[in-house]
């Protein structure tokens, strides 16, 4: 089976687009302003689910053959009590030739880790799933028994309350015994927690690197940061960032370039509400009912404004 | 509304019972040794969730006496494509006067975790969840803002590479820029990552004291760690402990009391399957359909076990 990572490289080329279009739903029954028309759960007779699948459905038909992969944030379904709705827009993603994040950070420990794996990949379809590596390998291992599945885990998060222990400053001392709680600083190299795990990211993604050189163990890499950004592309080369934050939380592609390598790959862009509801947000005028036309406008803004950083710094790969 | 840390309070002295029973549904379809019997799912013509929901009901009504608090780990029901089972659990713990935790380790961006909480406390119906903290305060607190909910927040977890990050060294150093990566160490304390998070533990569970002088915030710390529980205890002392890593993973009575403060209070201990399957587990011959007595068979055991150990310390609070 084609790795994850080949894979997502040969529809970022040949859809030439960066970007990974969030799918968040959110529905305010009762408002004119909800961000999923009301109209769509009038005609779905109250259904809330059937509501979010058509908007969304109708989306991704729109904007497919230029977005390469797709981010379905799991909380909003778990919220809306509308889960069996995530495997049927992954099934639509796949149709259209495109690859399906679940948004989960889920961790935990190795036999429950596989349980979590074994839903997210086998039962509900998805290409990849986000991570959080607090508790070290026994965690992460077990998504990587699946072949052709990928893992982006939590580096340096796009929220301004990442820095209060992912900045924190750490160092490794493997002859100390555990027990020891509490030290003086000895001499050598403190480094920020956020680089403690971009460097377990490394190794774990050491063995399963594709034909294109780079891992199915990526990480999640804020735009909100791009110096932090910068450094975490120096401690792993390899691996692909999911990078959040960009419009709406303030990052810019002039922020991306950082997670870019030279050859121009390892980075795919999320933006969720920005283009899911493109049409309330947009300087255009659109109806509720444009919604998808409105988004794949806002996606195609979106790979241009990219492309044009990226061919600014000569890291354009096509 | 009652604070969640007084509510557990009151169960643990009426029911005398440290013990949290972890439900960890597990079946294997066609197989002999199927921890939850293959009998329950022929019963219910093929649906293992409602073979799932017999089996656990049938325990919590056996047990609930004894047991001032349950522990739903999502993973499995997400596994088995049984999610509505846990809010069907959870209504039969409560009619049996016994709290509810869903072991979830969620973690995301404040409106993401806002969705989060609203799914598990006000649709699931928990009175409370497992948090991982690596996002810092936009993660943990939206889950705050829920009348009469807890929340534990991962410390120091029981599994052996918890060490690969948790147990790094690391040092706040407010006064440097966020964009510098890797410095050179000054003088200082170094304090292990867990301890970091303790301390973080320690500031979020400060606006949430009950009447009892405990927090709403707890923390995950495994029993397989006792040296490392006994230096979180003396960082954060009004914080609860959820202590898994009892019994099959190897920690003791003993090494559970250095959790306990000399109140007696503190601490809640879970074991999953060496109750939820002591039919198949216990010296004694169970069969199969003696799921339900097997289970309180160990529950007896393992509060009788925590009991000696705590009198032997002078910490038993009844």
């Amino acid at each position: 089976m084609r790795r994850f990572s080949d894979t997502l490289i040969d529809h970022i080329i040949a859809k030439k687009s960066f970007t990974c279009v969030g799918i968040d739903p959110e529905v305010q029954v009762g408002s004119n302003t909800s961000p999923i028309p009301t109209y769509l759960v009038e005609e779905s007779r109250g259904d809330i689910g059937e509501a979010i699948f058509t908007f969304f459905k109708d989306i991704i038909n729109e904007v497919a053959d230029i977005v390469p992969i797709f981010k379905l944030q799991i909380a909003f379904f778990e919220k809306f009590d509308a889960l069996p709705v995530v495997k049927r827009l992954i099934k639509e993603i796949h149709q259209r030739k495109g690859l399906a994040i679940i948004d989960a950070k889920r961790n935990d420990i190795s036999s429950t880790s596989e349980a979590y794996a074994t839903a997210i990949f086998e039962r509900l379809l998805a290409d990849a799933t986000t991570v959080n590596g607090y508790l070290g390998s026994d965690c992460v291992l077990p998504f990587l028994k699946h072949e052709g599945k990928g893992v982006f885990v939590l580096v340096k998060t796009s929220n301004p309350s990442s820095a209060e222990f992912q900045d924190l400053f750490s160092m490794a001392l493997p002859s100390l015994s555990p027990e020891i709680g509490e030290i003086e600083a000895p001499r050598g190299k403190l480094v920020r927690n956020y680089l403690q795990m971009a460097n377990l990211v490394g190794i774990w993604g050491a063995k399963c690197i594709g034909e294109r050189k780079y891992s199915d163990v990526g990480s999640v890499v804020g735009a909100t940061f791009p110096t932090q950004m910068k450094q975490v592309r120096q401690v792993i080369p390899q691996n692909f960032f999911l990078i959040p934050g960009y419009g709406a939380q303030g990052g810019t592609a002039a922020d991306i370039v950082h997670g870019v390598n030279r050859d121009g790959l390892g980075a795919i862009v999320n933006s969720s509400r920005g283009i899911d509801y493109a049409y309330q947000k947009s300087a255009r005028k659109y109806t509720p009912r444009q919604y998808a036309v409105a988004a794949r406008a806002a996606v195609d803004a979106m790979n241009a404004d990219i492309e044009n950083a990226l061919r600014a710094s000569n890291k354009c790969p096509w």
